[in-house]
């Protein structure tokens, strides 16, 4: 854990208590009092305390799609509840009991399913069952199972170049990256993605997206589809793992080509109609309607989990086979730890990322779906046990969080596998 | 009928069949074809025949928020079905059958409903019985109803002056007017909306709402709590009826002070939920998350017919008394037609406004809620019928298809009332 000590030194922050977005009043009045509005075109729903209440208005904020669902499927109930455990922080941070880590990670929604029954349920601030949060990257995790999913169905070949299905992109940097190295985030690409940094690519990015605000005269790419075309090749494709949103986008965009389909009806079609999704998603666009397939998708904490049990279920809801088996096995498999270990967080030795889905190689077996300000999927098959949890963590990257989230969830898992097993 | 003589040399547009938007294919690929684009920001969103496509769509082009359903209660249909009658138009402009009707009227959707079972329902174009397509002014109807209930309630007083409510009115064209001559559209204000014009007051109203793309360097109210304080007092209030809508976001914040709710929360709790909508509603809403009250609201067709059902039975569901009866009678006896009938649209003689509804005074007693491009929902209570049809008619100002549907809609309530009755 040595290499965890450099992330010790974090910035000071109201604690989660302190800024509980309905005692701050954020957003409340006809109108709201200027120093208590959150909007989109000055940055507020960017910062923090104020994300506490954004992250679950993103629709009131910026256009949307809707990824809608069919017939719901009930949510069962275990009579057991949540054990009482206690976990110790990375990096002599402290830790205590499942109480002190949600304050601790600032978290807005949590929920966990242990043998597909409802251990937990929690919700905090602004949050209900019904309200759709922002999955951040963790909407990613969609994407590389959609994308696993046509592979495994021979409609996508995953050997392929990604100029192949996507010629607009043929002369751009993802040209002539595979379709795999594009889900497995091995590109050779000049694209930065430290949040920290004001001049990195991303935020490039995010403002041909819509997904920041741009400055009153913006002469930059009007949608992603105009963006990611201008990304240019740096290094060697497939050489190791490098996390770019860009890859994500990219295979939004090949998933439409080869489906044929907008990326938020396929969704629908392949995933939350099946798996009986209570609410319908959504995902903030464009310019031209586009869905932000790298981080923009909303759903509820329950419907969260859901898609974490359909992947503990190797794909399948009820003995209805929705994903193929293969894809599903493909991911939990991961990819190799060695091309992780060199760009990978310091808060995940020996994990590895493989369709987007991080993957911790650990006893186990867990993967993880995660996305900044702690967002997260945690399935840990051994402990037939799925986490869903939503926050709003003041530190966008997950170094501020991972201390305590990782060392609690596995306790967790622990405990249920010697408790009910 | 003298006085629509001056309606009839109206532009030629190409006719309904020949705009489809699903063959025109608007939106369609990834990215969609230039010239296929319909985007917000370029205004593309507001030409025909791209509304045909964009009134089905505006959660893609702008911020919203959602009217939450609750549990929905089905709608029966009737094994009767539509009786095939024929229409005369006003002012000689032709007539026929129901089919006529619809493609002259640029029919998106329409749904009959006959002693509360469904006899007619049908979708063109992009719509399905799942899409919310935007209500426009009928958004004005709900509120008027929800004012016009929490007068009866005893929670409203209309006689009270705006600046009573809305401080922040007193100084306004507003402040001294009555709440009952907003709900009546009877103010004397410096506000004109003449969409043929583009300088008309309206579009500043709709600039600072978000409600229409605003030029790169943009210097005026910066939403609707911004702008509504600066419309100034022309004329006498009470004298006479002129549309304006500004009335109506007035009462939707006179409404949202009265019962500190947000009136997405309000619409929801009061209607949306005890009429057993089928799927949320939503509206869009300014930089600071107000709900366009004037036009915002988007709605399933069946949704729009279960409200236009809600009245017919006199505010009941069932047995359940869920609008005070008294708001609804109120709204059924109209308004004075000679307060009317010097600024009614020439074809609507003899009617009158009440609560933002449309009172015909015909031998029928029916009431529309009506938006601009041939948003409607129309009830005639001797006949038990409601008609809900949303449209994407070229010409906005309803002017335009009033001489087809205002007959044709009459025509079916004389047909059911020999039927069945």
């Amino acid at each position: 854990m040595s290499h965890i000590t450099a992330v010790t030194a974090l910035p000071t922050f109201p604690a989660a208590k302190d800024c509980d977005p309905v005692q701050l009043g954020w957003m409340q009045g006809s109108p709201p009092p200027v120093d208590k509005r959150i909007q989109f075109q000055d940055t507020t729903s960017y910062r923090f305390p104020q994300v506490r209440w954004s992250f679950a208005h993103q629709r009131q904020l910026v256009p949307t799609v809707v990824v809608a669902q069919g017939h719901a499927l009930p949510l069962s109930t275990s009579a057991h509840g949540l054990p009482d455990i206690q976990y110790t922080a990375m990096g002599g941070q402290g830790g205590g009991n499942w109480t002190n880590m949600m304050e601790a990670t600032y978290t807005d929604a949590l929920l966990v399913m242990h043998k597909g029954h409802v251990l937990f349920e929690h919700y905090n601030g602004v949050m209900t069952p019904a309200t759709q949060h922002i999955a951040m990257s963790v909407s990613k995790s969609f994407m590389g199972m959609m994308a696993a999913c046509l592979v495994a169905q021979g409609q996508l070949d995953e050997t392929q170049r990604v100029g192949h299905y996507v010629p607009e992109l043929a002369a751009s940097g993802f040209g002539d990256a595979t379709v795999r190295q594009v889900m497995d985030m091995t590109t050779g690409i000049d694209y930065t993605e430290n949040y920290a940094d004001p001049q990195a690519e991303v935020w490039n990015h995010m403002r041909a997206g819509g997904v920041m605000p741009r400055p009153a005269v913006y002469t930059g790419p009007a949608h992603f589809y105009d963006y990611l075309p201008m990304v240019r090749k740096l290094g060697e494709h497939g050489e190791k793992f490098t996390y770019r949103t860009a890859n994500t986008d990219v295979l939004g965009w090949i998933l439409a080509r080869v489906t044929g389909q907008r990326t938020e009806d396929m969704l629908s079609q392949k995933i939350w109609q099946p798996m009986g999704a209570e609410k319908d998603a959504y995902y903030s666009v464009d310019s031209i309607g586009t869905a932000f397939t790298g981080g923009g998708l909303n759903t509820t904490l329950r419907d969260l989990a859901r898609f974490g049990e359909l992947l503990r279920n190797h794909g399948r809801v009820g003995s209805t086979q929705v994903l193929p088996e293969a894809a599903v096995r493909d991911t939990f498999a991961g990819a190799d730890p060695a091309r992780f270990a060199q760009n990978g967080p310091p808060t995940l030795p020996g994990w590895s990322y493989r369709n987007m889905w991080w993957v911790s190689h650990n006893p186990h077996g867990a993967i993880m779906a995660r996305g900044v300000h702690g967002q997260n999927i945690y399935i840990d098959p051994k402990a037939d046990m799925v986490i869903a949890r939503y926050a709003s963590h003041p530190i966008a990257a997950n170094i501020g969080n991972d201390p305590h989230t990782l060392p609690a969830y596995h306790a967790m898992g622990l405990a249920l596998l010697g408790s009910y097993s």
